[in-house]
């Protein structure tokens, strides 16, 4: 089965779920246009979710994908919090912050049964998820509803494990892609590989359809994809400098700049591996720094830091996320840099 | 110009230059077999490099490349040095070695006008360059005998100055290639870039032939790379179980084992960030380490070490240098792998 006939989409593209940067007005133009759009829903709320949803189910009769974290949330770590704190406490003084407010972060919440509750009148045609899967019973729940269900591998095994578990394709998410790194089984990022040698591993491995992610950004690259054996491809970077993106004025400069080329995978953002452009925050603790807490809470602590910056219209300490090949199509929208990436003229 | 119009050679695929793991009989059969045979000359002494290019001009009258490296040869750092033998102490205890004993490495020269007064007479059709190019009136002299000139680049920066230099082709290398990486303007291993990501830049931003580098281990790793804009590719790993590779017996299991997928860039084994096998000294002090002295500099204290682990069977202060994409075809010789390369069944 091609992956055309597993989701229903006439092209064999997927655009990347990127929590904080689209919402339903990108999912719905790269629907209509025969790709596959994702609502990114681990930042959203219950309320958000559900209206989100809605908005696509009006805007598209098309398949849609609906993705979702599985992290597992990590109990409370005053130690780790407070080293993170103190790190961070100069630019607080900096930028005329109370180093000793309490501050939240964006919330991202794992796939649960109230989530599960909320969807399900939905049908998704597809759900991905990224950080491996959901627990046995909440995945089969998924699947009772006919959706075809997609999940993220970083190595061969993490593919292996996932085909196992029952996804119907897998995504080989290589080095080069944007955002958080989908890894599960694995927290070695020195091993991490690149897209063309993981997607043409994991080819090998598996039996299920393919889909490349990580440096994919134009026509000739989904066609290197497919020659290494993919089934399609799974781009991110190349829809954010389209209208339906949501991120900040600041966050589409960098994307514009030469230096958006320089992009490394740090876990200060978030807590968890994740690649985006080297800013000030990066260059004076990154990209890995043992004091950042677990995956979501470093947010919490950068958020007035990050708020601060931006209002002077800087990204010190904003993720600027970005795959390893920055967006070529600067001008299109979402329906057309699905069409430019398909080949379509 | 193709870059098989270039090289003269029938097949865009060049064998990669592998110092201590091959020598003239792998070049011979790969430009007997319509690739681009290499000859690493880093690593021999003038009498052996002499005998080594003989042996091709009796061999084959194909084209070949002979490869030097371009290092800054360090000068002494004491203090370092005494930091690296004090963190290697304890394995030189165990092995019931004396931590106070001199040791010395494999040598490492830089191209110099010696090693080209030597070389000139043989007119070598190929000379491709690792850590940048020799300097001008070296370089001049090499393109005055008619010779095309390579070299690597790890970003588009090292690419676009290659070009500028006068090189006739670079070889994009990326993130996955096994060995050394080329780096020389930038030695920031956190934004080092995957081979899709990283190709397809570097050919909209210059006007020579690209070759890709990096994870290329079969044809469709082939065929992808000329998908994304590539002249051809250069490949290293692939031909590591080739008979004709001259590497130890313990490199030769680890490379077949399903742990060769698991490799990192580390500067443990000469200073200089370089792509291989995990095994114990990397999981132990790596994967970089800043008391490793300068390159090639860290590989004599470990000398001892790696002989006295490899006779004991096992490699764990050995460099077992490995792409991201081990090698896929045990059994074929360098001829066959070529062939294989090139999509000649």
């Amino acid at each position: 089965m091609t992956l055309e006939q597993l989701l229903a989409t006439a092209l064999p593209i997927i655009q990347a779920p990127m929590a904080g940067a689209q919402g339903s007005a990108m999912a719905i133009a790269v629907s209509n246009a025969g790709g596959l759009g994702s609502l990114p829903c681990a930042m959203l709320t219950p309320d958000a979710m559900v209206a989100e949803i809605q908005a696509i189910r009006a805007g598209t009769d098309k398949p849609f994908n609906l993705n979702f974290f599985c992290h597992a949330e990590p109990p409370p770590d005053p130690a780790r919090e407070s080293a993170w704190r103190a790190l961070l406490a100069p630019y607080y003084l900096e930028f005329g912050l109370d180093p000793a407010a309490s501050a939240s972060g964006p919330a991202r919440a794992p796939f649960s049964a109230a989530i599960a509750d909320l969807v399900e009148t939905f049908r998704p045609p597809v759900v991905s998820f990224h950080f491996g899967l959901p627990a046995p019973d909440l995945l089969a729940r998924v699947k009772s509803w006919g959706a075809r269900v997609l999940s993220s591998a970083t190595t061969v095994e993490e593919a292996l494990w996932l085909e196992a578990a029952g996804v119907d394709a897998v995504i080989a998410q290589g080095y080069e892609a944007g955002g958080h790194r989908g890894m599960f089984l694995d927290d070695d990022l020195a091993t991490q590989a690149g897209t063309f040698a993981l997607v043409r591993q994991v080819v090998q491995a598996v039996r299920i359809p393919v889909i490349a992610a990580g440096g994919i950004a134009d026509h000739p690259g989904v066609a290197a994809a497919r020659a290494l054996g993919a089934a399609g491809v799974q781009a991110g970077s190349a829809y954010l400098l389209c209208p339906e993106a949501t991120i900040s004025a600041i966050h589409r400069a960098a994307l514009s700049a030469p230096s958006a080329r320089r992009s490394c995978v740090t876990n200060l953002f978030s807590g968890r591996p994740a690649r985006g452009i080297v800013n000030r925050l990066i260059a004076e603790h990154g990209p890995i720094n043992p004091a950042a807490p677990a995956f979501p809470l470093a947010s919490a602590a950068l958020a007035p830091l990050r708020a601060a910056a931006e209002a002077q219209g800087r990204g010190d300490f904003s993720p600027l996320w970005c795959g390893q090949h920055p967006p070529r199509f600067p001008g299109l929208d979402a329906a057309a840099v699905t069409r430019a990436l398909a080949g379509q003229a």
